[in-house]
Order: structure tokens, then C-alpha cells, then sequence
């Protein structure tokens, strides 16, 4: 009964996705509201997700020459202004400072919505030469965007990311740097999130504010609608003008350098929910699972199964697993159905019979695979285990992606299709604004990005019919 | 000649110990200043160094029961003002914001300048019976405090820190973590940073604002003054009453629960500089130095050089320690005196000569210890030097400390001592705040605890001569 009422207690997603979404939130202990509206509490499973995230993608990062380091989260008024296209692009959404202690400031700051201007600031410091150059600059930390609408991890008027900042001598390295980051995003998604994505570059309407290119990875959820889930921009040399960064090359002439930028969020959290979640809760894939095995003891109060349960959990420890014992008093129906909803990848199930017959029962959260396993077998079981389930799950959710990513050749095709259906809808488009436009506006769709794998599905536009010089991904976005 | 240059760029200790500061910090490449007042860049060398104590210590906290999370950087005005001490000791000093968007806020919020207000808030939601006790979390994050003077690392308006809030069922539970959290940090200082720190309680006057009790650690600098490095506190149940937080006991009534909060912030890197650092520049403990080993190839254009270099970069790589080769077109001599700037712990010197003769000079930053090494005893001589030298430059740094830690038993004694030294002055107190007024405006110095080992230098308070109750550690903060 007591395991019924927990998995009852959320919405299904067939229901109202919505819901499931925010009721996996508040179940699986991801996220509390707080009193501040649009602010949320990240609770220990909720941020130990970002920390392996963090942890993860940091090592990605330097080993690519990354340095890391930490600007003020003030942004002077003037500063944000330097550049014409960023302050429009951000001016109408941020929170501004006005007072410190008990005096007016005389210029107010802004709490950063993203630094590009501090960085640029820095960056005319320390820029003179060719030999300051490159700088490869990387902050964890967290923004303001004061949104009307809010949902956990996916907008809210705090986030939490990181964003990269780099600087060059050349287009090309700058332009290079740009796709490489892009790559290292789109293969942690894969190999660490288990979530395929869609690299490709913004159109023009869609880019960075500021960005002479922004590139895109595009994942789809489990309701079909798509999620911008990591950006890099190529400035070319705007913000440098705008900010007068010069520097003496060797041939000894001055010169404007180039520079870009890449983020991911905390977003990432709502999309390893919404790509794999299913209606018994979360699954998170064993990577950035804080806990990987629950070890659950059946007649945990008979003699000898506490013990057995705890020598397996040192045991996996010593081994590097993240493991947990579940020694409450609940029943073990309502401690299954708890690990299922916190999204635990492996469960151990241990009894007194198990215990005499020298195994235990093994449950994989992504799949449902229940098997016996010999206790002396558990630990090679679950290192083996773990790669397994990795690769399962970014199969599955690859394999659910391309079932609902569909082809479109006509504008009546593309009706049809997002008036039926939510996904991707590859489609040929002239490049110009006015059909982006109008495709938006009619089909309340927008485009997701010009992707690097080019197709040819046909030789015009799906709106005007003129010729085609893109294939574009539309998409229902987060 | 260019050696020379870079190490007369830096101030004496002896000459001006706050200039030789602001020296290290800039020429180490640790901070930049911004065009935002009192608020700093940490560089890839300054953070790297936060990192390293980040990641040591809070392994140390996860090891004592731990969780991470992260709350709203944003307090409402009202929030702020529920616990009278608290507000009254930070609202002076906060940075409001007023304007969220284009909209003026209904409600001012302040960037928080700590967040014991936005936890109680927090766990009001979170605790309702005993079953939710203790709750013992932990943030990493930053904090604002509208200072009027600052200086890097030791005071900004904006630092990075760690703040650690709980939550216990009992009076003794929540004392007992308080002491347990300051023995972290004080085991974490002199293990990791190489920093000896007295332990003790903060008197009545010193205390934190809202808090029973507060605990300290106390640093001695180069120049004789004393740091505040790590404060933890007990607040009784005074933020739970006034928070209105209650929890079902056993017994079935209702209870307010017991809290704590501690923290320590950026200014450890300061402690770093001021205890260890002399007048060629920066010494790192190599626990927390980013770079631990440089190698300086000598004639590095002869054929075989720079192999060498980079061969015994890579095997000292593989075994785990972090070490970079100079391989820049700089002098061998200017190389040295950056590497000693920059404090890094180990150099190696490795030309023609030596690779011939089979063997490397290695260099120690903190004693200046010279000696030849054997090619095929690099990695072995590294591995064995590094606790050594963390051993060392604890000792070396208690024996300055203890060089400089007085006794007085007269008020003539201790006004002698203060009028020609800087240093610690251990002396006896009757507990009363009109004595520790008196000896603050008599002397310019502030009570910094009263140490866990009490020792009774006399029977009577050093100001008033009435009997003395506790001995107590004064010196002149920063």
C-alpha cells in the first residue's frame, strides 16, 4: 500500500507532462521554492547532480587548456552599455543594484546576466601583445535573468552554469575554438548524460545577442518538444572594437583580437529528467547518479542481513561506487518504489534466503531487468553494470529522438506534422527572415538550428518555395 | 640582469609590509582589479589555489556527514529582518537591489551578505518531525558586503567562501558540531595550508551577530598581525524562535531545534601570502600550490634539451603531480626569479651538462635548499619531498608564530609589548566588556579569542586587577 501511494502521487506524463515534470522535482528531492519567486533551493540530490556535472565537464574542459577563474558578479552600467546589440539583448531582464549599506550607489550595476562585457573589461588589461594571446578563461557561477515565467532548472531568475570566455589573434582560432567546445558539450551530453543532441548553428533571428555566430546543441524530450541545451558564440572582433582590446602582432601593427564565448546550465538537470524520466520517476544515468546502487534489506531485523547488506556497501565503496544502504524503517515496497522515483541506476534487494543461498536480486532502473547475482560476483557485476547501462540509456533515448523527428517537404506536410505531432521537423529553408517569421508565427514553432550534417530533402524552401539553401531543424522549445 | 629586476619590482617585507603585499598579489598574477570598486578578477593563478582548498576541504566536510546545496543569492528585506542581532549587524553593510526588468521591485531584496536567514527559511519548510534531524548542509558560493576599505583577499565587497548551516535536534548535538567544524578547519589549516592556528571562543563584544556562541581560528601574519581565518557558531535556538521553526520530538510536543552555522572564505589565500611568502615573493604549500614542480631547461635550444624536460614532465605527470615546464624564450635567471615569485615549491634546472652527466639540480622554494638529483630519481626525490616540505613550512611557520606570542600580567607589561612589537599577547580577563573597551581604545588592539587552552599566567585581569576568569589571546587584526 505505502509503495502505491508514492508512485500514485505523481501525475502520469501521458496526463499532463508539466506536472510529471514538477511533481518528479518536489519527489526525487531535487528542488525546494523558496520566498523569493522565480529563486529556487537546490537540495543535496539535486546539486550533487551539478557537482558531477561540474566535476565531469571541468576535466573536459582543461584538458583542452581551460583555466578557470572568477570575475565580479557586478556589472557597472556603462560596461553593460559598451556594446550595442548585448545591452539591448539584456538590458530589459536584469536586476539592478542601486544601494550599498545606507548610501545610493552613483552608478547603479546590474547583477550579471552573462559577463561578456567583464570579460572584456579584463581582457583590455591584460591584452597587449601576441604573446598574451590566447586566453582560454572559464567561471562556474551563477546569473540573474528576471523572467516573467519560471520553471525548476529550466528558467529561473538565478541560475547556476558555467561560461567560458576566450580571446585570439585570429578568426580562424577564434572560430575553432568555438566548434571545439561546441564538440566537447555535445560528447558530454552523450557519454556522460546519455542524451543525444543535434549540433548545428543558429540562424540569424535565433543568435546571441552581440555573437557574429552562436552554435547550438538541441536535444528532444520525451514530449517531443526540443531543448537548447549548450551554446557557443563566435564574436569575430565586434566586442573588441566596442571595448578598444588591442594588441601589437608580431609584425609589430596593432590589431583587434577575437573572441567567444560557450555555457552550459543547470537546464542540463531538467533535460537528464525530461529525456529519460518515465512515470515511476527519475533515471538517472549511473555518471551523474549520486547514488548508484541502493542496497535494500528485506526483514532487515533478522540476524545477519544489516551486517550483509553493509559489507557490500564497504565493499562497492572501496571500488569507487557511490552506494547507499537503505536501513530506515519503511517497508521495502515503499523503499523500492522511493529508489525508483530518485532515479537510482542499479538496486540491490537482500534477504535472509538470498543471504543463505549465497546471492542477491539486482534491478536496473533504466530497463526494469530484475536478475539474481552471487554475492561474490556483485562487485565485477556492477562495474560491469554501469558502462552497460550509460550505453542502454543513450541508445533508448536516441532511438525515441529519431522516432519523433520527421521530414517535411511542403508547408502542407509541416502543418500536418506539428498539428499532429511535437518533435523535430527537418526542412529546407531560402534563408530568409520572412519565412523564419512566418513559420514561427504560424505554426507557433521556431527554428532549432542549421545542423553540421546537411541533408538534401528537396531544392526549395518549405514556405516560399524559392530555392533552398539551408536544412533547418523546427522544433516546439523549452 | 633581468632576474634582478623582477625581484626588485617587489617592495621589502621589512620596508613596507602592506605594499610587499599588494606586490605579491599583483606580480604572482593572482588578482586584477576591476573597474567595479573593491571588487577583484581572480586569475587562473588565484583561483587555481581557491580550487585546491575548495576540493581538500570539502572531501574533509563530506567525510564528517556533509551535503552540499545551494540557496538564492537574493534575500527579501522582510526575511532579513526576522532575528533582531543579525540584521542589525549586517544591514548596514548589504547591497540592495530595487529594480527586477524595467520594474521597481515591490519588496527590496539584498545580495546576501551571509544566509542564515534564507536556511531558517528553508528549513522552516523542510523539518517538521524529529525523523528530519539534523540537517547538516553546506554552500559554496559568493557574498556581498558593502565595505569602504578593501584589499584582495582580506576584504572585498565581493568574496568566495563556504557557508555551512545546520540543524539539530538537541542543544549538545548542535554545540558538538560547531566544535567539530572548527576542528576541520583548524586541521585543515595547518595540515593543508601549513598555517599553526590558535583555537578559541570569540568574547561576548567579538562575537557573530544572532549567534550563542562564536569559535575561531586565529593566524599570526609575517608582520606580526593577527586573522580571523575560520569562524563557527552556535546559535542556540534563537534563529528557530524567531523563525517560528518546530519540530515534532519523540515524545510527541513540539520543540524548536538547534542551529549552527561556519565558514571560511578567500581570505585563507591572504593567511598564504602573509604567513609563508618572503621578499622574492610567494611560497606555496604544495597541498595548495597549482603548480608544484617547475622544470627550467638551461640552453634549451641545444638538441636534447626540451625532450629531457618534457620526458621528466610527463612521468612526474602520470604519477599525479602538477608540474610544467618553462619552455619560453625568457633567461634561465629570469625563469628563476618568476618561479620563485609565483611560489612555486620544487624547481628543477636541467641543461646539457647535466643530462650528460645524468642528473638535475633541484631547488626548494621554501628553505632555498640546492642539490643535485638523479635523472632516475626525479620522480622517487618529488614524491618524497612534498610532505617534507609541508612539514617544514609548518614548522617553520609555528616557530615565527611562537617567536612573536607574548605574555603580559601587568597593564604596564602589556602596554610595553604593543608599543614596541606586533604580535600575539597572551594576558588574563575578568570578563567584563569595560575592560576589553579600555584595552581596544587604549592600545588599538582587539580581543581575538579566549583559547581552548587556558593557561593561568596570573590571578588577576591585566586592565583591572580584579580576579580573572579566562586568558585571552589580543593582537591587531586585519
Amino acid at each position: 500500500m505505502a509503495d502505491k501511494k508514492m508512485v500514485e502521487a505523481i501525475t502520469s506524463m501521458e496526463e499532463d507532462f508539466a506536472q510529471w515534470y514538477t511533481d518528479i522535482v518536489k519527489k526525487a528531492d531535487l528542488i525546494d521554492y523558496t520566498s523569493v519567486k522565480g529563486c529556487m533551493v537546490f537540495k543535496p540530490a539535486g546539486y550533487a547532480i551539478w557537482e558531477l556535472i561540474q566535476r565531469q565537464l571541468d576535466d573536459r574542459f582543461k584538458a583542452t587548456g581551460v583555466e578557470n577563474v572568477y570575475l565580479p558578479m557586478f556589472i557597472p552600467e556603462s560596461l553593460l552599455e559598451k556594446e550595442k546589440d548585448h545591452v539591448e539583448g539584456f538590458a530589459p531582464e536584469v536586476a539592478w543594484v542601486t544601494q550599498g549599506g545606507l548610501q545610493p550607489l552613483q552608478e547603479k550595476m546590474c547583477v550579471r546576466p552573462t559577463s561578456e562585457t567583464l570579460f572584456c573589461d579584463f581582457y583590455k588589461n591584460e591584452v597587449h601583445s601576441y604573446r598574451d594571446l590566447p586566453k582560454v578563461y572559464n567561471q562556474w557561477c551563477s546569473v540573474v535573468r528576471w523572467e516573467k515565467e519560471t520553471r525548476p532548472f529550466l528558467r529561473s531568475r538565478e541560475f547556476l552554469w558555467q561560461e567560458g570566455h576566450t580571446i585570439h589573434a585570429t578568426r580562424e582560432e577564434a572560430e575553432e575554438r568555438t566548434i571545439q567546445m561546441l564538440n566537447v558539450y555535445a560528447d558530454f551530453c552523450e557519454q556522460v548524460l546519455a542524451i543525444p543532441v543535434v549540433k548545428g548553428q543558429k540562424t540569424e533571428k535565433e543568435k546571441f545577442a552581440g555573437a557574429e555566430a552562436t552554435y547550438t546543441i538541441e536535444a528532444l524530450m520525451h514530449d517531443g518538444k526540443a531543448l537548447q541545451s549548450g551554446t557557443s558564440h563566435n564574436f569575430g572582433d565586434g566586442f573588441a572594437k566596442a571595448f578598444e582590446i588591442q594588441y601589437t602582432d608580431k609584425d609589430n601593427t596593432l590589431k583587434h583580437p577575437f573572441q567567444t564565448s560557450w555555457g552550459v546550465t543547470t537546464r542540463l538537470i531538467g533535460a537528464i529528467i525530461m529525456v529519460h524520466g518515465d512515470n515511476s520517476g527519475l533515471k538517472l544515468p549511473p555518471l551523474v547518479a549520486p547514488t548508484q546502487v541502493t542496497i535494500i534489506p528485506i526483514r532487515q531485523k533478522d540476524a545477519g542481513v544489516l551486517d550483509k547488506a553493509y559489507e557490500i556497501r564497504d565493499s562497492l565503496k572501496a571500488r569507487g561506487i557511490r552506494v547507499k544502504v537503505d536501513d530506515t524503517d519503511k517497508t521495502p515496497g515503499w523503499k523500492f518504489s522511493e529508489c525508483e522515483m530518485r532515479g537510482v541506476p542499479i538496486r540491490i534487494e537482500i534477504g535472509p534466503k538470498d543471504i543463505e543461498a549465497g546471492k542477491c536480486v539486482m534491478v536496473r532502473r533504466d530497463n526494469g531487468e530484475k536478475f539474481e547475482c552471487a554475492l561474490s560476483d556483485i562487485n565485477d557485476k556492477v562495474k560491469e553494470l554501469i558502462p552497460v547501462i550509460q550505453k542502454d540509456m543513450l541508445e533508448a533515448a536516441r532511438e525515441r529522438r529519431d522516432s519523433q523527428t520527421y521530414v517535411a517537404t511542403t508547408k502542407e506536410e509541416f502543418e500536418k506534422i506539428f498539428s499532429e505531432k511535437t518533435g523535430f521537423v527537418k526542412a529546407m529553408w531560402c534563408g530568409e527572415q520572412a519565412c523564419e517569421d512566418e513559420i514561427k508565427e504560424k505554426f507557433a514553432v521556431t527554428s532549432r538550428c542549421m545542423p553540421f550534417d546537411q541533408e538534401t530533402l528537396s531544392e526549395s524552401c518549405v514556405c516560399c518555395g524559392k530555392p533552398a539553401k539551408k536544412m533547418v531543424y523546427w522544433g516546439r522549445a523549452y
